[in-house]
């Protein structure tokens, strides 16, 4: 039986959908509209147009093959008819008819469905801030925004940029800006880190750290006031703290589901926004399907709505809605949230819940931080790794991972193959025995995953008793005290820089030589013990305990992690 | 209460296990001995060595931190005593001790233990060759042999190599010697591909090309008679079907377990060797623990016994015999069989069954080819990667998972997330909507590892009907039979090439043509369909099916693939 398919929205969702299902039931028709001029083009790759690395604009709405994804393509290739500018304005559920309207010309009509696909996407959060509407003040949303940011640098109009946020798309444009040469970028963000609530503030603080040697300067806990220009065009950010010069503004503050038409229409949305679908990516209505960053999902770990705009997802969900409109029964669970963002030569990476979330989602959670090299030690090319495990105190369920690190597709390897898991509720001991392929080109014998899971155990054994490098920081702020006896255990070559820098509070002692010079070391205060990524310091804790020395810390990714997040010594 | 455990066997597993429960029992004592004087090795990185990519070889000896792992290093750092030179002759059960003999005097002494680890590693396998005692035949075993077998070429001994066996250690010998100006390096393999039964032939073929452009010369189906010298120096290699020159050989025929000691005490082992163990690692004698390339494990998927000599899973299996030592109850359930080597600027990898296992453990499988970019394909710096799903029929479950590509990292990183499920016996729908970390620098919104169980669900679906591209081989091969009408469905220019070279047997019609030229297109004979990954050639499958042709092939991995397996046009 031949059916229609009317699809709203031409990105990501909505073009695999409507293909998929053209592919399945190749004898049925497929419609599919959107507001817009542009379909079907990569919205994620913008940053990467601005920076230079695409080099032309339509790439971005091309196939890997090189074929621009107009309306022209979809009929030709797909047997897909599209509707640009066509705006739907109602659906009716009863006549099962949409109504739209012609952008260009105004007239109205209708088109009816058998079966209806709601892929409207998302739109950027609007601040509602005075001066938003100047000239050079941007929300990164299609790549006609794309061409305007980039056509304004490559005109010499950008000496100064401000973005406001540093979430993902924050942070992405800030390296697209600060790459080019002369662009002075900077970012500010409400909260007081980047990425928040997704990463610890130990790797954000990392990644941050990259960031401004990089050349991006940062303002924490900041609000926008106003944005300011002259003749129309944008001057300066004004801050609840100070005024930044700015001839180019990114509004990079996240972005809100398009569900309001729907929510017009009697479909069920969530409070805040963002249709509610079932398992099958349908709707309360049976004939309407939803999904893409117009929709709210299941987080398979806090069991909660959840909204993920992610083009990856939506183009997961795309073809769950093609196969079951052509009759299948395919499912779409959940997510838990994986994440990726490329930093310069860093990237920061996850999934599952941080120690944060996993907190304000009532687990009783505790998170561990390892450094590592990503191959064998004594292979040439390697980098330090860092990842920080999140676990659940009780159960030793795994409730997320997080990384940082310059070999980005090594990292993201190893957050990916832990994401694999974390639906099926995974405890340490997955993650401890996890069979990694192991070449000394790729991995060390004893791979960073399995040693962070075997981190964690120790911790949760109360063997490994310790603090990252923020705890750390703290500690050492207050050396003055008297209260931490800071032990490097190092050799006596590696700590020689620090005992110079600070004869009166750096201590050392060789971990193979600690036995020997116990009674040097005080019983009535806090030992701090580091070595280079917080394997010997361990080592060294556990002699100690065994000696009966009770208050023990061990700094987790020692120096190596101390660096990366920057303290002063 | 405190405890004497010994350990037999300084390498990996034996190390791993008595610091593991050195540090857990910090009170109790550990005695390793070793029958060599070099201990704590890593093995696995002599090819490097040999390659000049790690430049001393006491570096695969040293700690992370650079400190030798010597016999005084465990005993300082890690509280172990260590006894080199030093072979156990014999392990009396009953009294609780192991006789033990000095290499260097000859003297006999025993060792009581209360636990003991049973660590011996494995031994190369013979080939019992005539000539195999000539100077310059080595196997690839510990760093003295790498030390001698650099020696020897860095001395201009070595124009030619032949290396016997295309496991890992054949061809990471192979790329070693390669990589070296002016040696000729040819691989001798008895069966008729590398990496025989872990990789289907399409993958082996595309890895074996790369190297042959790298210049290593390869030989199938062929076995070694005998090794021919002059002056107690080898000079040649003879085959079944020729004779090679060789200044240097490698016998890399795999390993065997050394598990003679084991058997004569009492301890079960398998019919072929290798000590059998429950999944705490213990062996049927409750005081005695076995582990790593001595012993047998069982495979999860196959349910059989399995032999997986790698340091990395020795590592794992040590902590959890350290941890049940100190009373622990940890598992080692088993393994999956993740593997990855490195081959010049290519890496092949895998998880699981390959088709060709598969089918001899009785699965009724199927195996998928896929070719797509590694990040989105607009992204600068991509790269084409080949992955192939093996899928049981009947059940869409996964069964495993081979790669091959450039992008090493990338590559292993989607194998590892399948290996992390494979053990719970996922399905293709597991893997269609495995949520991988998406940006545009590291993967396609539409993941290779999701395309590819999509792809999967397509031929189980029946609605993708094709072979890779050994099946096109054959099927060009027969082209002047008339049996197929081979058809590119690229675009023009694309198809230019080749329907220049085969003006005969090449047809060109773009996909988005197809359906205006359906009248070309003979409906007598098998139509072939290619494009430059599968994915344009499939919708060409999915419409000609729509239109009436039954016989319709559609080539997986498209002209990718072929060019990477090489075809003759």
């Amino acid at each position: 039986m031949s059916q229609h398919v009317v699809v709203i929205g031409g990105v990501a969702l909505g073009p695999k959908a409507a293909c998929r299902f053209k592919r399945l039931e190749p004898s049925s028709t497929v419609t599919m509209i959107d507001q817009s001029a542009l379909i079907s083009y990569g919205g994620c790759g913008i940053p990467y147009y601005v920076s230079g690395d695409v080099s032309d604009a339509s790439e971005l709405c091309t196939t890997s093959f090189h074929m621009l994804r107009t309306p022209e393509f979809f009929k030709e290739v797909k047997g897909v008819d599209v509707r640009t500018l066509t705006k739907a304005t109602k659906i009716d559920r009863e006549k099962k008819c949409i109504h739209v309207e012609d952008m260009t010309t105004g007239e109205t009509s209708t088109i009816d469905y058998d079966k209806l696909v709601y892929a409207t996407g998302a739109s950027p959060r609007k601040l509602n801030l005075p001066g938003e509407d100047l000239n050079g003040v941007s929300y990164v949303c299609n790549p006609d925004d794309a061409t305007a940011i980039r056509e304004r640098i490559s005109q010499g109009k950008v000496t100064n940029a401000v973005i406001i946020g540093a979430g993902f798309i924050g942070l992405e444009m800030a390296e697209a800006y600060s790459d080019m040469w002369g662009v002075g970028t900077s970012v500010v963000e409400i909260s007081d880190q980047i990425m928040p609530k997704l990463v610890s503030p130990a790797l954000a603080t990392m990644a941050q750290k990259h960031m401004e040697e990089n050349g991006v300067d940062f303002y924490f806990g900041e609000t926008v006031v106003s944005i300011e220009g002259e003749d129309g065009c944008v001057k300066r950010v004004v801050t609840s703290k100070r005024t930044l010069d700015a001839d180019a503004v990114i509004i990079a503050a996240g972005v809100v589901p398009n569900s309001r038409l729907a929510e017009e229409s009697g479909l069920e949305c969530a409070e805040r926004g963002g249709v509610l679908v079932d398992e099958f990516m349908r709707t309360n209505d049976p004939d309407i399907y939803a999904g893409g960053d117009c929709a709210i999902v299941k987080h398979l770990i806090t069991k909660d709505p959840f909204f993920l705009p992610l083009g990856s997802m939506a183009n997961r969900q795309g073809r769950i809605i093609g196969t079951n409109m052509a009759g299948g029964s395919a499912r779409f669970e959940g997510v838990v949230g994986s994440f990726v963002v490329k930093l310069f030569e860093t990237s920061l990476a996850g999934s599952g819940l941080s120690l944060e979330v996993a907190a304000l989602a009532g687990f009783d959670a505790v998170s561990v931080l390892l450094v590592q090299f990503d191959r064998a030690h004594f292979y040439p090319d390697k980098e330090l790794m860092t990842l920080e495990l999140v676990v659940e105190k009780g159960t030793r369920r795994i409730l997320g991972i997080q990384g940082f690190g310059s070999s980005g597709d090594a990292m993201v390897g190893r957050i990916n193959s832990v994401a694999a898991i974390l639906k099926d509720e995974p405890t340490i001991d997955d993650i401890s025995n996890m069979e990694l392929a192991y070449a000394p080109p790729f991995s060390s014998a004893m791979d960073i995953l399995n040693a962070l899971a075997n981190t964690a155990d120790n911790v949760l054994q109360g063997i490994n008793r310790g603090v990252g490098p923020d705890g750390f920081k703290e500690l050492w702020e207050q050396r003055e005290s008297g209260k931490s006896y800071f032990l490097d255990c190092r050799e006596v070559a590696d700590a020689a820089e620090y005992m110079k820098l600070n004869p009166d509070h750096w201590h050392n002692i060789p971990q193979g030589k600690i036995y020997e010079h116990l009674d040097e070391i005080p019983k009535d205060t806090s030992v701090v013990l580091l070595c280079n990524t917080g394997a010997r310091s361990y080592e060294a804790q556990v002699l100690l305990g065994d000696k009966g020395f009770k208050d023990v810390i061990n700094i987790q990714g020692g120096m190596a992690a101390i660096k990366k997040y920057g303290v002063k010594f």
